[in-house]
């Protein structure tokens, strides 16, 4: 592959104006800025480098999906999925340059979009293109499913997947968003959590009251802190009847998997300015938390009277939203029942759930061939062990994709720990650019000698 | 005295024109609206009464307290406490007429004010004018406390109470605020519970996280959550330790009060859109718990994000605000402390506490001559037993009275309970406006007599 790793690094200049090209083309699904100009230019490149394409209509309202097809020598099929909607750009005063123009150092790039997920998109199609130049051809045929609403939850994608299932036939699927660690050591996450939105809501009557009367007028606030608190405790344990009862146990390789992540836990502590996780926890029982653990996070609660200085009143309008994170086998509406039936039976009848979103936990299984497959790649290209983890702590539709079409799935990526995926002065590094391109050539190499 | 209160009925149109003149001017605390035109409206008011005034200056920035003095054939003096701020009108959307005009009908008259507690300050006023018509002078001596500052708390009052002292020397004090019940009673009320206002803040990092790290990364609603839960529970026990130690049992006296409280909680709670009080309280326990109990309320609280739909975010800010009620013996300092203790004991020293405003309580014994004085008028003017209490739900600058003046202090006014005091359209009827009036004037000749 030396000719092929060679022709990506002296063309480097090329991609980068590619790459340039396509994040300077703003495309935030969340504000609906650029996304039918984005999606045209995204097909438009497919098909500079020689893909067949299509642009199919999102279902119910999403963003068009581009389709992209370009046959190699063998029928067999790798699958990429990217999307090409960006987090909005706020707060802007945040930025060191703007962010929808690329800014380019010796060492990195700046732009939104850089890292998640444009730079993924531009990588690949540079590996695409050096194998085709030094080879004549891909070994194995190429396919790319393109989204435009992964950043506002991918809605709908399961009927989306449903409906064009046998467009997107294929043997194997490399997915986004994947990096190096501290250490230089390239992660191959094989899965997502689920996630489920909740809204709880209290009402103990039809207006606020003096808080005089708190001596016997219900409060909702209290009302809401009281079911709140028992359904976790201060020691994380959930406390929902029965939320454990589908968690499977780490298996053997998993456990495995854990302890040969490195101890790097510090510099993401740091990284976060914290002075301690949760707990204290560390090795392999902080990896275990984080990859495998299922959660229920308060992310907002709302009540009374919240500005300067004191005014006493007795709130009969609260509201909390929870988000709750899913592992493999746990599905969000039996989970929200789960929760209902816990309320009702501590008497919290009177809060009302709203359900507000839910996605299905997925996971590839270690001893899968496309796991051996992505090993091999990162040896050749990194020339380290990869670190191999069998779960993200965060959530997306994957499952679309390993449980509806039946696909491996595992990530790569030009990321690394500091490149501010979402937040200003998102960036990548060049060295990690070359690599994470030189590492999809290779996983084409290695798929095609499967 | 049926002299003079004829004399109160046939003049009531001069009285309500009086009234006129006070409501239609605004003195908006709150808002600093109309503040030094109504404290010279009220000195010019008095004097038109024969008073000698004095315009003091508040403490600190507080508006001005009117000082007024008439002098009867005795030394023997009562002491008015009155205020001449009002609530904001806001939401003026709510008033069926404009705030600041008096809307006068055959039964009632409407305006911000005509209840709390202009109308009382303008019933005294025409009492004393009725006695001084009839009789020639007053039997005893009248001073006026008249304050700006009661709807935002009464900050440094008691600063102010203590340098002024002397001048406010009397024998007892006559409160604002009073009403009949539904049953048309008089309502007498000795006591005033004590508040003290806190803030509650918890902050876990330099920053907000994404939720998927709520595996390992501590999240503020959550401290709050729980730090909150251990203050009270579901079946209102405060938990905090020693709360309850200085809290006093109701006396023997107290006790056969609150048993002749009439059975009006339906009313109360009907009145109130409520479907069930707090535990279903009624009779006894409703009252003692009403008006005898210390409260743990909380006003309002806020933490990470409560747009619409999902946002995943691990908030790293919480804050609730707390109006802590307090009965005698209990000081807002020492409860403030009690707290902290209690949170470091259960180990939430991160949450930090802001002690906003504390009153003290106030109570004047049931076994005072003054409540006597109060009953036997009350009886003179109404034909019924009047419902004494022995203390107020809500708060008040009261014990600058009754603990630095050392005077007894009992309520009497021209409210009824659906005068939406605080509210739009707070109104009083025309009869217990005449009643209340008469009411002043059966005190001030009962008191001489006493």
């Amino acid at each position: 592959m030396e000719d092929v790793y060679r022709y990506i690094e002296e063309h480097l200049p090329a991609t980068l104006e590619e790459l340039r090209r396509l994040v300077e083309q703003p495309s935030v699904s969340a504000q609906n800025v650029g996304i039918q100009e984005t999606a045209s230019l995204v097909v438009q490149m497919l098909r500079e480098h020689g893909f067949e394409t299509r642009l199919l209509n999102g279902h119910k309202g999403n963003f068009p999906v581009v389709y992209g097809e370009l046959r190699g020598a063998s029928p067999k099929t790798l699958l990429f999925y990217n999307h090409y909607d960006v987090q909005p750009p706020e707060p802007l005063e945040l930025w060191t340059t703007p962010p929808f123009k690329l800014a380019a150092y010796d060492e990195y790039v700046r732009a939104r979009g850089v890292s998640d997920n444009k730079g993924d998109i531009v990588a690949r199609l540079a590996a695409i293109k050096a194998i085709k130049a030094t080879r004549g051809e891909l070994p194995v045929s190429i396919k790319f499913f393109i989204e435009g609403d992964e950043e506002v939850g991918s809605p709908h994608l399961e009927e989306f997947t449903r409906e064009h299932g046998p467009l997107f036939q294929a043997d194997a699927c490399l997915w986004e968003g994947g990096e190096v660690n501290w250490g230089g050591q390239p992660v191959i996450q094989l899965g997502l959590k689920g996630i489920m939105c909740l809204d709880l809501d209290v009402e103990t009557a039809d207006r606020d009251a003096h808080s005089s009367m708190a001596t016997v007028v219900p409060n909702a606030i209290w009302r809401l802190v009281w079911a709140l608190s028992t359904l976790k405790d201060r020691e994380e344990n959930i406390l929902v009847e029965g939320f454990y009862d589908s968690v499977a146990a780490p298996t053997a390789e998993e456990t495995a998997a854990l302890d040969a992540i490195p101890p790097e836990e510090d510099k993401l502590r740091e990284s976060m300015g914290l002075k301690a996780f949760l707990q204290n926890l560390s090795g392999r029982e902080f990896w275990r938390r984080h990859y495998l653990a299922p959660t229920i996070n308060v992310c907002g609660i709302i009540g009374g009277y919240t500005g300067e200085g004191s005014k006493t009143v007795l709130p009969h309008l609260a509201k909390a939203k929870l988000d709750v994170r899913l592992v493999p086998n746990i599905e969000p509406e039996d989970i929200a029942a789960k929760i209902r039936r816990h309320l009702d039976r501590h008497g919290f009848s009177d809060v009302k759930l709203t359900l507000m979103e839910g996605e299905k936990a997925a996971r590839t299984p270690m001893s899968s061939p496309w796991v051996r497959v992505m090993r091999e790649a990162a040896r050749d290209v990194y020339g380290l062990e990869p670190v191999v983890i069998p779960n993200m702590a965060g959530s997306g539709p994957m499952y679309c994709f390993t449980d509806i079409l039946g696909l491996p799935v595992a990530t790569s990526g030009v990321g690394y720990p500091e490149c501010r995926m979402h937040a200003p002065d998102e960036n990548i590094r060049l060295a990690d650019f070359v690599k994470g391109t030189k590492m999809v050539a290779a996983v084409i190499d290695r798929f095609a000698r499967s």
